[in-house]
């Protein structure tokens, strides 16, 4: 494609919203882009990342490198992330520089590390499960955690991992000693297993100047560490929910987040609620949002960063909700072989990323609206059925 | 941007459809192929063009050309239309060689000629205008049209107008002689005034085999040949709604169409309807079910030329109105400038198409949904007031 670029100056110009990743999440972000008339230019290693075979700009270029850090930012008004992976160092160091990142890097952080986050989060009263940060082969004070709370404890990287990977939990301090992460993390993070009776998410869209909007609170189900479900309003409480909305909201304010904040909470079986992680950009538990909301996370995201009003987040149904579609085991399915089979039920919503298949890779996922959740989670269940196994 | 394409063959790969054309109908298609994982690969002569500034992948070539579309053919598994420019001759040998061209150049030919519409609707039993067909010069036989229908009359170009172009109102036979039209068309289509009480617009979806699905009926307001505003569902009686959606999908299943199909309506005083003209490809009046159905006419349209199955036409809120924005009036003004102001109301929809400004040139559109559609034209006016006097 021969690239063409209205930008600053030109006469129906608009904004260019610079995108480290080009994953998934940066796809959606350019579909949503389209409608405002919003450049987004996405950066990462490989031309071929979902975001640039639907059409986003693409720069080659690695969230670690400061140089190709700056070749996004000299071509964008603002520059957002799909992923947590650019070191701090550098967002500083461009925010120094004058350039214009939203979320901010202090916002940022508290989603880069799940050890900052625990202190951070706790420092400023939010309810987080009980933790301690151990610098390696620290044995002794993992021992007297242990002792203090109890095997099994849930060892944490506390950078870089994502669905399931960098978490492990561990029998025994034995078990410790032998696993894998303990012996690759430079520094680890130890937290007492929560009893947990519900997985809550809670995505907040928010601009600078601290204006805020909440979207209904999720609920998901987990699987080996991977989002596979999620249903939209959470079968919670009013009062539950009053409260994780309030919790996420006064994080986002606290940390002075910009476009989407994702906050993952747990409900204990006593009904408490704690702070499970960050993400401070669009989010897989919001993905029920382009097809049930209003506004979807996705254009939340976009407004949210380049300071323009936040659109309405209330749901266009009654009940939602979502199906990841994670590949298929052999290599040569072809998810998209089961697409017709799948668009047979008229209110199911289908998103394909066009991923390569790499085993339990979140690949698509599947949208279903109805007048309950139990219905919705039925019709997308189904659906995602037929085009997993195709 | 660096070209990658995963077509047939590849290990996620999906339908390309091809698209001749590549104005805002392209654009919003590409923006709705994203989540099908189907490509859209667009043609005309201007790279810069709305669907190609949005990423969908661009071929320069000309509508008219047989090599160029050749060139578009190769490269998809079924090629469809932005607008009606493609000469019949060359569709129909593009379908001898055997290519997959959806809708079929039997149904393109009634959105292509407006001669050819009328006789063969009215030869087909469909209500329409009293209409003539007169080769030029033969005043003859438009003194003899307009002695039994009584002037004014309405002289069309068969082939090529649109937006009011290509469409003039004769005063009388003398002033149907200086008429620019009637001086540089090669046919004259001359039809009686209608009187129009009400202008209603039908979208039917249909794939090959017949199987076909309707949007509400949608009532638009035109001023100087230009869908201005449209509201969905139309203020009508349910009992001419049905008729009026009976009668489109007659027309779809007597031309074949295949996606969307676009039959704009007359209702006259006397509460009869006339067919006014047909589109087969996604329409302007159709803008409103991005926003306020649960499937887009735009992804309706891929899921018909696919023959794949349909997804639901319904609303998904009470009521719903678009309307279009045209080019400032002086070609500085940047449109985008208004949008913060435009999307203070957080249930407005905007679309910004990044079409250069020619004055009176649809440029967006804005959507809100409420639940009256006077609720909802009173917000969609609103917010285009906005945009277009920033």
């Amino acid at each position: 494609m021969t690239e063409v670029r209205h930008r600053r100056g030109g006469r129906s110009a608009s904004a260019v919203v610079g995108m480290v990743g080009a994953g998934q999440l940066a796809q959606m972000t350019h579909q949503a882009a389209i409608s405002l008339g919003v450049d987004v230019v996405v950066m990462s290693d490989d031309p071929g990342d979902a975001a640039g075979l639907a059409g986003a700009k693409h720069l080659v270029g690695s969230a670690c490198d400061h140089a190709d850090l700056l070749r996004l930012t000299d071509r964008s008004d603002v520059v957002t992330f799909d992923h947590e992976g650019v070191p701090p160092e550098l967002t500083r160091r461009l925010l120094a520089a004058g350039h214009d990142l939203q979320p901010p890097p202090q916002a940022l952080r508290l989603a880069q590390d799940k050890g900052d986050a625990r202190r951070l989060l706790h420092a400023g009263g939010f309810p987080v499960p009980a933790f301690v940060e151990v610098d390696r082969g620290d044995l002794r004070s993992v021992e007297r955690f242990g002792a203090e709370h109890g095997w099994p404890l849930v060892l944490k990287a506390p950078r870089g991992g994502y669905d399931g990977r960098g978490v492990e939990i561990v029998e025994d301090l034995c078990g410790f000693e032998h696993s894998h992460l303990a012996s690759s993390s430079p520094r680890w993070l130890l937290e007492a297993r929560v009893d947990i009776a519900t997985e809550l998410s809670v995505l907040v869209a928010r601009r600078p100047g601290g204006w805020w909007k909440a979207y209904p609170v999720v609920e998901t189900v987990q699987e080996d560490g991977t989002c596979r479900e999620l249903t939209m309003p959470a079968a919670i409480p009013d009062e539950l929910a009053a409260q994780a909305t309030g919790l996420a909201a006064n994080i986002a304010d606290g940390i002075g987040s910009t476009g989407i904040l994702a906050v993952e909470l747990f409900v204990t079986h006593d009904g408490g609620l704690l702070v499970n992680e960050l993400a401070a950009r669009p989010h897989n538990s919001g993905h029920a949002t382009i097809d049930a909301s209003v506004t979807s996370q996705f254009e939340n995201h976009l407004r949210g960063i380049l300071d323009w009003p936040l659109g309405d987040t209330g749901m266009r149904a009654p009940a939602a909700a979502t199906v990841n579609l994670l590949a298929p085991p052999r290599a040569d399915l072809d998810l998209a072989a089961g697409l017709p089979h799948a668009l047979e039920d008229p209110t199911v919503r289908v998103h394909l990323y066009r991923k390569t298949n790499r085993p339990r890779r979140k690949v698509g996922h599947v949208t279903a609206t109805a007048d309950t959740v139990d219905d919705a989670l039925d019709a997308a269940r189904r659906a995602a059925g037929r085009l997993v196994l195709p």
